[in-house]
């Protein structure tokens, strides 16, 4: 692997008991940015590893949430694995975990414990529900914390079921806002000295992506309707059927609105007493959406897309995988790239999403074998060859 | 509005320059975790402000966007107002911007100018496609996004069309993105003392957020399918109906579903020469699904939901956002908050979803007036009361 430019968190060491999504999705993202990320695995490793379509005997899904990390195989249901994770977290920045609550107390690593062992640590949990509350014992899923949110219930269409989004969005936002919140720690650390704990429940992060769902009913009591692809409040806008599919169109104000019925040769509807506000216009949507229809059935999809974006109306297709990974937009803003797996084959995963000008993001470590670190790590620690072969023998560790 | 103990990005100054959603979100992350937040408004205000039902002639969505931070009114097409800009970034640590690429450069504010005021400064930028590749000049919006990064296609049933999520989620993970990648840059900073820039697309933020669906289509070059509300994989998984509505049960694997047959006196299923396997139970869905609802359908939700949660099965229900803010679990985790405006109504917003433990998140300024902080920031720049009165007069500045 080539050592190109350190990245911003060059230096910062991320101890890494998390598994499956949300945490490896967090600690993914640190490792993006230049954090030395330590992933602690039991000796069977991260399930993820098993999961999905294999290439060559490897994880694609896994390659996804693992690259930029190391791995080290430690049984922690001994006690010596739990002495040589006690070393490891006395010299790092930040401990990530995603069990469920308590689960880390039980392991002798409660708060008190940590911030004697290390009080500059940072503790960062990701949970489902949060460690407070009636529900902390419950356990979690993504479609779970999608229904218990609120943001599923408002997805679909108006007569048909409320809709999950298909993308795990709760773990992996809950897993964004933790290294936010781990970074936002660091920041704070700079001036105190002193480490502490950061958690994000998958419920609370998307109950924070409600926007003005919640503000509206807030403001109105009212539990939003689902609209489907409709905009609740704004006519028209949604998907319209060109001459070889639809097209998403979004007329977010009037003077967008204005220059897309222009193009269409419909600007008259703009000032017709029958559809002169956004109101009428909301009243008489299916009589409007049979009338553009009829318009763009006369022209390809592509004519459409080059008019109305010329025109500052922005619009897409809905596009699928296929699309979207051959897409020049996307191949420009190299939102695919090629990890090397340790030991194993190269396979593709979606880019860095936070582009950064001097110290960019970029594959500094391949997808680890599991326990490939183990060794480099426990000598990094100061072990001796032979007491890392002790605890190799006896199963402690593995590589 | 009470002091209480600082956040941990207290002294970290945010020049935000952006308006409507993705940067509003971000700034608002970095005012909630501590950072002076100087919003920067045209005469006319952030258009959000006259969104949404107004409560006492204020908007409910601008509050849940712009809390913790301090508007500030500036005529940017003045020179004059241009060179207010030029002395507070010379100070700041952060510019945050959300214009189309290229906007920042005409106002003579380019990278290198940038570079040149203050060579410490974080230039962060959020927009629809990123700043570079052939779709630079698209105007983009959320549902736009939602639709080219590929996130709307695979969501929907298999015979119904791609469906948006309701919430503008490419707007907000772009804004919950930048705000890390800031941070990171912030972090980087301490050891190379100059700032960088930081971008975030909103389709590049969704197509991150792809996870599996994106490594099963590397890994078999197939587009995966609309699956509703079931998983993809697994089976039974998804909603069921009770004597009184349905509830959302994530079977993720063997073990669990073993537990969740159980408690439907369906056992047997798992040993059944019909469904012993996860691809006969796939392959057996609409029976298995009849035999499950017959069981389900004998007693209601809240009977389900207790028995379910407490065998480890991962389960709740659809909620709307009257269940979702009324919710005990919701209310214990503090995820519903009150926001006063400056010279306003005190209305309810989504509360934080990074729980800090020694430095929380909390509402350390009101919802500003427009250019309710004007005055205080001038003469905080160095401006005598002279020139503060000249700049209003001139209406370069506004209060």
């Amino acid at each position: 692997m080539a050592e190109a430019a350190k990245g911003p968190l060059d230096g910062l060491r991320v101890i890494d008991l998390t598994r499956v999504l949300s945490g490896p999705f967090c600690t993914m993202i640190l490792g993006d940015l230049g954090a030395d990320v330590i992933k602690i695995e039991p000796p069977k490793g991260d399930p993820v590893r098993a999961q999905g379509t294999m290439t060559e005997g490897h994880s694609g899904y896994f390659a996804g949430f693992n690259r930029n990390k190391r791995s080290m195989v430690l049984d922690l249901y001994s006690d010596e694995g739990r002495d040589v994770l006690r070393r490891l977290l006395a010299d790092a920045d930040v401990l990530v975990e995603n069990f469920r609550p308590g689960t880390l107390q039980k392991m002798g690593l409660g708060e008190d414990d940590l911030a004697r062992l290390n009080p500059r640590l940072i503790v960062a949990s990701i949970n489902g529900y949060g460690s407070t509350g009636p529900y902390v014992d419950r356990p979690a899923f993504d479609f779970i914390a999608q229904a218990m949110s609120g943001f599923m219930g408002v997805n679909g269409d108006p007569d048909g079921p409320p809709m999950r989004a298909a993308a795990p969005v709760s773990d992996l936002v809950a897993g964004i806002y933790a290294a936010l919140g781990v970074l936002a720690a660091v920041v704070g650390r700079e001036r105190t000295g002193k480490g502490q704990t950061v958690e994000v429940a998958m419920v609370n992060g998307l109950i924070s992506l409600l926007a003005y769902l919640a503000s509206e009913y807030f403001a109105t009591n009212r539990v939003p309707e689902r609209t489907g692809n409709d905009h609740p409040l704004v006519y028209p806008y949604g998907l319209f059927t060109c001459s070889d599919g639809q097209i998403a169109v979004a007329n977010s104000h009037d003077q967008i609105l204005r220059r897309f019925l222009d193009r269409l040769d419909l600007g008259w509807v703009m000032t017709d007493p029958r559809y002169d506000s956004n109101s009428k216009r909301m009243a008489a949507r299916e009589e409007l959406r049979e009338m553009i229809n009829a318009r763009m059935a006369g022209h390809s999809r592509d004519h459409w897309l080059a008019i109305l974006n010329a025109a500052g109306v922005p619009c897409g297709i809905v596009q699928d995988l296929h699309q979207v990974f051959a897409d020049p937009q996307v191949k420009a803003q190299q939102m695919v790239i090629d990890v090397p797996f340790q030991d194993g084959p190269t396979v593709k995963v979606p880019g860095f999403p936070i582009k950064l000008g001097a110290t960019p993001c970029h594959v500094h470590r391949p997808v680890p074998r599991l326990g490939g670190g183990t060794r480099t790590i426990l000598a990094e620690l100061g072990l001796s060859e032979e007491e890392i072969a002790g605890l190799l023998q006896r199963q402690v560790a593995g590589d």
